[in-house]
């Protein structure tokens, strides 16, 4: 079997409070992890919930990173999914970790787009 | 073990290749399958891929909904990551992928945000 994509579902705990709610920071965190891996970044959503907590998305060409913060817990909610074989999604993710100053993130790794003959997509 | 969130990793396949490559389409269906599951919608990207394919997300006050699409091979990657009780990711997944005519779909739950004890965010 031959997967399309790789995506990284991380589970970021023990970071910056601080860091988590501030909406302007995480953006940038996220688009400069997508940088940092290669990626080439298209849209970018970002919503500041009250009384705390961050959503964002960067959509690059190779597919997307998200994050999802709960300041009060420490934790953020991480994917990081890249199609094609040049951009590494480990490190944005390890980037983002590093950005959130996180003690504890626990990844798995899960192959998206399975098809029994090896396909190139022509999208990326 | 209590989880703050629950995540659907949906891969469909066998869609109708049309509508997987109309950005406007698959916009509405994903909008309608957060809105039929429930959710609170904040923040829409969506991104057209020259010469095919979409990449698009919905975040919802609850966390969010994801689509890549691939044309040429009938296939779509979903993703739907809902936090609180009151959403079912599977409503909304089940949504996109009827609105995609798809004959086949592949779909995993995965528990995000584990802590020991149950807690309570305060941010949906």
């Amino acid at each position: 079997m031959k997967n399309l994509g790789r995506h990284i579902l991380a589970e970021i705990y023990d970071c910056d409070p601080t860091i988590l709610n501030n909406s302007g920071l995480i953006e940038e965190i996220l688009v400069k992890a997508a940088l940092e891996a290669g990626a080439e970044v298209r849209e970018v959503a970002f919503h500041k919930f009250s009384p705390q907590g961050v959503s964002g998305v960067v959509i690059i060409s190779e597919s997307h990173l998200t994050i999802h913060t709960w300041p009060e817990l420490g934790y953020a909610a991480v994917d990081v999914f890249t199609c094609g074989d040049r951009v590494n999604p480990w490190d944005a993710c390890n980037y983002i970790s590093k950005g959130l100053c996180a003690k504890h993130m626990d990844a798995t790794e899960v192959k998206r787009g399975l098809f029994d003959m090896p396909v190139k997509a022509i999208n990326f």
